[in-house]
Order: structure tokens, then sequence, then C-alpha cells
């Protein structure tokens, strides 16, 4: 499925910073071979410098270039790429050091493709895949070894699946959008009707719909709709392990860190980010704009943009831990204690 | 291995009642060809109300029936199917509209079969499975695609499990099992054992013994039993990623929503609910009927049914959470202050 | 894949006993068929005492033998074997009773193998596995049906990888490890630039690298590094469903339980053990030799060893929690109280 590819591994400075906002200073012919970070970078590699934490390591690196700020640039011993936005133009010049090779077009022998597929002749269909009836899979996607993608379901342009991903039937997943491996879209969501005693299944009806330019990382599961759909809006971002129930929407540049649990129902709003183990509640909103911090349990609706955390913050030792505890389940106590001393002063 | 299929695509009320515990108001003969929510439901959809939160879009609906209680079919403007239980009557109505094709009996051509397999004649082993020696399917159970099912396991009659999932050597599921994509039933429990500062593995030398009519999320799993066995008896209902660890038992019945994760040799009893994300302890006891808030660390044994929560409730803004938080960590100290002020009071 | 194999189905205690650093009580001629739980274990059974829960059946077991410490040993009623590490001594006697069948050497027909490959002739490659170019497999290693394994990766002698593992490209897994199904390995980190709004990918050029007699849980997920690499040493063992974030390092013989995140560029000690579901921050250092106890929020670096805990430790019911969570959120309120009332006594 791969073939040999050769690509390009060495730049010079000036070709990295092409069509980039963004200034040289020192030598725009010295040469790069890769990345390094800005403690262990070699001669040869470039850096780049956004987290104050690791400001102090500037003044020895050994690296050819930092990209960094203007604030920085002046304390910079080595060549700069000077810009307003250094984690982005490193984005950008990462991207060159990508070696992957590219995949090979076409549908392996070993894929077994259901009925009146309609497979774009430059997309590329890997090993041992299981492709259903009537599924689109659109040009340049790639699914990789040991995918499942069920009836009906829509991959579009430039769409990357990585190895054994599931994708259950009548799910449309947009353009450019990276899905990691282990990851379910489309499963049954939890819908349950208790009726003497025993628990009765509710058909799920709806489906998934993701948007263009989403990010889905390694083990997720989103689940469809029960009546209409679960939808994943351009340009969100899902970390690993991160479970999406029925019904939700997550709005558009959304960011969500791993472990996140979002119950069915959920209205996430655009430009959100959520730390990670954060669990939301079901048939909660969320405004735009909002940040909650990591192992929150957000309980309630949010309606302002802001920043919201849950629990007690702080890590201590387990002793000290225990007897605060233990005081915290006084609480009630201790306040009626306060009262009474209030009240005996005052009367 | 999917076929075409014909199913019927509008029914009357009159048909969607039939066998239900439940009263038309209105035209028993009005047309419905599928399901909507109670705000989007067009003239041809049926709908249903019982969460309290959505009895304000029921004067405005447009369906064609709402599925409501008798205490609120008064005030329903279009036709009525009126229950004590309108979300169990709308599961076996929603059931009607569900498309999906049958399975293709027989095995498909690139399923690996092992020896001594015994395959129902009416069972679907779906293109790329893996089945090891000695596996039992019963009849009219489906195993999609990509499937690996180890030796001597064995899947009850009517159960279903989707796409890429793992089932390990003896490991026994019952009928009317429903199975997501990505579950993993049988890994080896976590058992270490220390010596000389390095950790043993302890032979996991049980298997998982699943009951019939239980239903099992994406990506869950379920580690084999270390001396016994691991046990989910009839009807338990899990939502997606949940871990359940080795020599546990799940009571009849118990539904547990996503992300949960419950220890080595916990005990849960019957007809419990279990909020997401929440965790139970090992070798913990939990009673039958007993709920679990969201979040909630389960740290020692529940005798008695009822409702049960840890940590602290409420979210704040992220302000407000560090000021309490600070304040929480010198609890004890406070406790102090307030003696003290007592003893002075007294004296 | 598999072949028929016999194994011995039981030994004598003087058998068992062999080579351990243990004494017998009673007869050493006893036969061992099999082993069991101190409460059910029959009269051809071993089981083990270490929990002091479970001391309470040790007068009434039924076992051929029970493996406990010397202060237990006169107590026990039956054949005893006597060490002071009967847990470990336990794991080593239960691995005879292990009867899996060994996995069939070579590679299966239906697997999918790239050019340049090295594999060894003692590995097993099973069913529609897929792997890509120039992967390397070490003697004795066992690569289990439906894994995928990506260009240039490295998978050690005598590692196992259970069925449905995916392994992304130039990963590196040592000797003797164990990995459960569902893993992934080598999946992107979460590294995002927001730039205009809208995020964009940093592409993840490192990769993963995991030393010897690691242990990894089913569903687990372990992300590639950024720029240097993703390290988990030797004799590290994870639990189910763990995640693991790009740049992190794990130190040699931690334990880690099942559910926890790791978020990126953490760095964790050795011989540390961490409790279910605890969530571990970003860029956080913990020293060697330390204990997180469960769903602790680990949201500062721990320099030193001891025992470390998060939130509010307790169980309780609904009831309580809502009146303690109102106060705790009114903690600031209660301390200026506090304070006015020492003022007012003071002066």
């Amino acid at each position: 499925m791969k073939q040999p590819y050769h690509h390009k591994t060495q730049y010079t400075l000036r070709e990295l910073a092409t069509g980039l906002d963004a200034t040289i200073q020192g030598d725009p012919n010295c040469i790069v071979t890769g990345v390094g970070t800005i403690q262990q970078a070699n001669a040869n590699q470039i850096t780049f410098l956004t987290n104050p934490l690791y400001k102090k390591y500037l003044a020895s690196t050994s690296a050819a270039v930092v990209v960094l700020q203007p604030c920085d640039a002046e304390e910079c011993p080595v060549n700069a790429l000077v810009t307003r936005d250094p984690y982005y133009a490193y984005s950008k010049i990462a991207a060159y050091f990508v070696d992957k090779p590219q995949s090979i077009v076409g549908i392996h022998e070993s894929a077994v493709v259901g009925k009146n597929c309609k497979i774009d002749t430059s997309a590329s269909i890997g090993a041992n895949c299981v492709l259903g009836n009537n599924v689109t899979v659109g040009a340049h996607a790639v699914i990789e070894a040991g995918c499942v993608i069920n009836n009906e379901s829509i991959i579009g342009e430039y769409t990357h699946l990585d190895a054994n991903v599931t994708v259950y039937d009548k799910v449309q997943i947009g353009k450019r959008v990276k899905i990691a491996s282990g990851v379910v879209i489309g499963s049954d969501g939890f819908g349950l009707a208790k009726h003497a005693g025993v628990w009765h299944k509710v058909p799920q009806l709806g489906t998934v719909i993701i948007g263009d330019d989403v990010e889905i990382g390694a083990n997720c599961t989103i689940d469809r709709g029960a009546i209409e759909d679960t939808i994943i809006e351009n340009g969100v971002k899902l970390d690993n392990l991160i479970q999406v129930g029925h019904n939700v929407r997550i709005g558009e540049n959304t960011a969500i860190a791993g472990c996140v649990g979002i119950a069915g129902s959920a209205v996430i709003g655009k430009n959100c980010m959520i730390g990670g183990a954060a669990g939301i509640g079901g048939h909660i909103t969320i405004a735009d704009n909002v940040v909650i911090t990591g192992m929150t349990a957000v309980s309630k609706s949010i309606r302002e943009s802001g920043v919201y955390s849950s629990g007690v913050g702080g890590l201590t030792t387990n002793a000290e831990w225990r007897k605060n505890s233990a005081r915290f389940h006084r609480l009630d106590q201790l306040v009626e204690r306060i009262k009474k001393l209030e009240e005996e002063k005052s009367s």
C-alpha cells in the first residue's frame, strides 16, 4: 500500500520562513534539517519559544534557529525567526519535516467493498478494510488498514482515517477531518426506558454529522442521535478517549482534552476549551468562549463566557487531605457552631 | 453481506398503538412516517413528552401525535397516545422506524474460522472476522466485520457484536446481548505481585460471563477474573468507555453511564444506577437499588439503598473556586479557631 | 493458527514449591489440579492468603494448600506453603495452570505484510494482521489477529500483542511486553496552535519508545511525541483505558490503575503507584516512589516521595453532600464571620 518516496530533508531558513508573517534575524541561508526542543536542539535544528517556563533555556540553546516573539529576540544567541505567533509559525515549519510516505491511491485487494459505493479514484482504501453498501469516499481521502465503514456513510475529501476506525451507517464526515485509530463513530446512544423493572432499548434513529477540519483522537466514542443527530461542528478538536453522548452538539473550533465525558443532549458553544477528564452533564448548555478546567463536573448550564471549575482545587499529602475531608463532612455543624457564637454575642 | 430489504415506512396511529397499554385521543387513522422531537416534529411524525423541561413545547408542537401521560393529555393540541409510561411506549413505536437491513446469514468468505467451531446456520459472521477453535455462535447471532473471537468462547442466540469487537478465550456471552464496536471482553485483569522491587504478573485464570439482554457500549473493557469469573448479570446496561476490573460482579438490571471505572473485585447490586465518570473502589460492595451521582468516588461499601455522592457539588467561576479551595485547605485551622472562641466564651 | 496442545494438569505440592523460597507444612505429595479462592477452593485446589480481609476464611477453607505468611501458618487447617511473600509465590504457582495453547509460528496466509519486513522465523503473525514496510518483529513475538503495525516499527522478542492492537509508524516496543486488545500506540499528540481564531495542527514528529517487561491494558492510548519521544520505561504496568499524552515519560516499575489520564509532557518517576481515574496535569514532574490515590487531580509537581490526594474524600448520602457542598461554596464568607467574632472579642 505504501510506495517509496523522496522528500527534501533540508531547507534554508529563508525557505522555511516563506509565506509566514515573520522576520529573519541572523543568517537566512542557515541550513535546517529538522526540529528540536530548545534544550536539546542541535546546530541543524529549528526550535521555538512560547512557554515562559522554557525561557531560561534560550541563552544556552544550540539550535540553528529559534522561532520566537519580538520581546525575546534580543536575548537570542543564535538565528531567530521573529513573529507575533511563534507556535503557529513553528507548526507550519514543522510540516516540512513530516516524512510519512503518501498512501497509495486505490483499493487494496484485501479490502471488502459493498455495492454501489462511490469511491473517488484518488482515494486510498487500506488492507482489510470493510465498506458496506452505498458508502461514499471523497477525493484524496485515506482509509487506513482495518477500518470498517457501514452502509450509506460519507467520508469527505482529504479526510484521513487511521487504522482500525469504525464508522457505523449513515454517518457524515466532512473534509480534511483526521480520525485516529480505535475511534468509534455512530454507535447507539444510551437510550433506555424502564418498564416493569426492566430496561428496554430506545431505538437510536439519528446519526452523527461531523464538519470540516475536525480532529478526533484515539479511542474516542461518538454516539448517534436518538431522534435528531449528534453534531460536531467545523474545526472542533478532540483529544483521546473522549465520550460524546447522543444528541450532543459541539460548536465550531471548540477544543476538548483527553478523557472528557459529555452526556447526552449537552450543547457546547463555539471556541470553548474543556480541560482533561472534565464531565459535562446531560441536557446542559454551555455558552461560547467558555473555559472549563480539568476534572470539573459541569452540573448546570453556563450562560456566560468565562473560566469555570468545580470540586476542590489543590493537591496535598494524603494525611492533610484526610483531616480536611473529615472537617468538610462536618461543615454544616461548624456553621451551626458559628451561628451560636454570633447569637450569644449579640444577645 | 447486506441484502436489499423493504420495510413498511408508514403506519396509522392505530397500528402503532397495537399491543401497548395506551389510549388514542384524536384520529386513530392519522398517518405516521417517522419520529421527531416535540420542537421539530412535522405533521407526519410522532413524538413523546416525559421530561418536564420540554412541556413548554407541547402547546405549539406540529407533530402528528404526541405520546404522553394522562395529566398532559388535555393540553395536547394534536393527536395523542395517552399512557402511564410514554417513554416506554415511544421506544416500542420507534422500533417500527429502524431501517437497518438484515444481516446476511452465513460466514463471509473473508472470515477466518478455526477448528471445531459450532456456528448456527442462521448466524451471520461478517467480513474479516477471525474466530479461534471451538467457538460457539448461537442461532440468529450477528458478528459484524473485523471482530475477533478467541478459542472456546460462546456467543448466545440473537446476540449482536458490532464491528471490531474483541472477545478473548473462554468468554461466555448470553442471549440478545448487544455489544458496540471497540469493546474488549476477557483481557487479563491488572494482577501484579511486587517482589524484589519488580512487578510480576499474576496469571488471570478466570474468564468473563455475561448474562442475557445485556448491552455494552463502545470501547468498554471487561477484564477476565483472576481465579473466579467476572460476571455481568442479566439486563445490565453499560454506556461507553467503561472499565470493569477483574472479579467484578454487576447485578441484574443495573445501568451504568459512560466513563465509569470499576476496580477489581467490586460487587454491585441489582437495579443500581451509576452516574457518568464515577469510580468504584476495589473490593467494595454496593447494595441493590443504589443510585450513585456522576463523578462520585465510591470509596467504601454501601449497605443500604439510597442516593450517594462524594466530593463537592456545584460549579462556580474559577476565581471563586480558587478562593474556596484555599479555605478548604485551612479547614482544620478554622475549626481550631472556632474551638478557641467557644472556649473563651464559656470561660 | 492454534494447534492442539497438551500440558500437565496436576502437580504435587512439592513440584509447585520447587524454586520458591517457601516451606511446605503438611503433605508435600498432595495433588493440586488448579487454583481457587480461600472461600471456594476445593480439596484439589491451591489458594493464598495475603489480604487480612480474608483471614476469617482460613479456619474453614477446604483448599488442598494455602500459600501464606509464617504468622498465619499455625492457624492453617490444611496443607500450607509458608513464605514471606505469598502473593508472589502464588503468581509463580498459578502460571502452571495457564492453559492457553501456544501460538502457531509463522505468518498467517491472510496477513498482509509490507516490503523489507524482518520477521523472525519463530514469531507468530495472526490472521488479518497488516504490517507496513520495514517492520521488525523479534524472536518468539506474537502478533494476534487483526493487529495493524505501521512502517518501521519494531516489536521486541517475546512481546505479545493481543488481537486488534494498532501500532503507528516508527514505534519501538521492547522485549517481553504484553499489550492488550484495542490499544493504540503512536497516534498524534494533541498539538494545536490557535491562529486567527482557528486551530492549526502542530506536526507530531517524535515517536513512542516502550521498554522491556511493560504491560499495557485494553484500549489504552499512547500518543507519539511532538518533537522528542514519549517514553515508557522498563517494567511499567498500565491497566485499561489509560491516556498517555505526547512527550510523557513514565519511570521504571511504575504501576498505573485504570482510567488515568496523563497530560502532555508530564514526567512520572520510578516505582510510583497511581490510583484509578487520577488525572496528571501537563508539564508536571512527579518524584520517584510517589503514591497518588484514586481520582486525584495532580495539579502541581510533586518533589518528594509520599502519598498524595486531592478533592474531598469520603462518600455520603446525596442529601448530606448537597448540604455540605452548599456550605463549601460559602466557606469564604464563613471565614469572614469567624474573623469578625475574633475581632469583637479582642476589642
